[in-house]
């Protein structure tokens, strides 16, 4: 079974602004892309982490087996929705391993810019 | 040897606009980047897992010995190609070591975006 | 306690430049993302490298605990400031565990650029 | 001494154009930021890998003590020029432990585009 249980992203922020907020693809965001290879469901946790005030979550996903969820924060809304222009960390919890890749799609400008990084596994 | 034999990359996603689709350097695609530093050939096979539906492949390439093969997902249609403005995930495995990177450039708008990351490398 | 104590981020970079000076989110920076997901203040400590001169530091931050911290390099100023235009490395090391994440956006042009890393966690 | 001493970056590709190929800092190229924390200097060795052909190099540099070296791949010429416009990949030896992180800037279109990854490190 492929990946980790235990995944950080420490890097979190979502501006709140879109040059184009009609079009879904291109609306600012940011994804925890999740990948269970294996053949269970994975059921995840995740808890955000904020500069100045106690953590949110946990948020609750199922990765069912042999599939990829490319879970955008933006969409987070249970316990509470994240906050835009507002610096985070995440901490990302399964019961099976799974591989987690982070990504930034920021559309403040007439053009996109975009970032990914392979998550931090823990040990 | 360099490398490991089992590599995932959580992200994916070929958008299927190019502002420019008859210059291949600039259109929209994802590469997974294949080093075999090694003295032998190395066999590998590739695994692509979606949302909603079961995985495709495996995909099969050879990166020969002290060889790198910079791929891309846009090209692999055997045994199927892979969909547009679909999320994806991918497993890489290889009977040799060899190591994984894994590039974007998208060229929806006028100016180009890239990402990159070193894939996650399986203990 | 998920995490390590000593991180290395070798590449760092601080344009001198921006073409809106005036807006602090689109001033081109250069970030550590620091989260502390434990139950205990962690205390770090940052040193700076460079191609041509001793490094610099260290530098000290608290991360308090179930608290992540966004720190711009560009705001450094004790013992000096981290000099524009110039090429930096950093080492971070913190008495609990932490994750760290690099990120750069560069807006030297009318658009922006961004780049992020999960940083070097040592063994 | 915190590092490795064998790295590999599977990505590189350094374009042959630039908007303004007049400015250094603007000009395409890809960069292996090298960190060498220790108190002895590291000699390194490079070596690139190809599609279609033999390796190149090795490339000599010593990273000094206490001294980080952003080497950019485009100035490599000893024992031959990296190709522009060219797929390859790169291995990096160190006789003492450093820390590796790739970047490309990419000027090609009026806007810059960035990509960063830390580099593989292997066990």
């Amino acid at each position: 079974m492929i990946g980790r249980t235990l995944w950080a992203i420490a890097e979190g922020y979502i501006p709140s602004t879109s040059v184009d907020p009609t079009d879904r693809a291109f609306v600012s965001h940011e994804t925890a892309c999740l990948l269970n290879a294996g053949d269970e469901d994975a059921e995840v946790e995740i808890m955000l982490y904020f500069a100045d005030r106690e953590p949110a979550g946990p948020y609750h996903c199922t990765v069912p087996a042999r599939r990829t969820l490319h879970l955008r924060f933006n969409d987070l809304d249970n316990p509470e929705p994240v906050p835009r222009d507002t610096d985070y960390s995440s901490v990302i919890r399964s019961n099976r391993p799974i591989v987690v890749q982070h990504t930034r799609l920021d559309s403040r400008r007439a053009e996109i810019a975009l970032l990914s990084t392979t998550a931090y596994a823990d040990a």
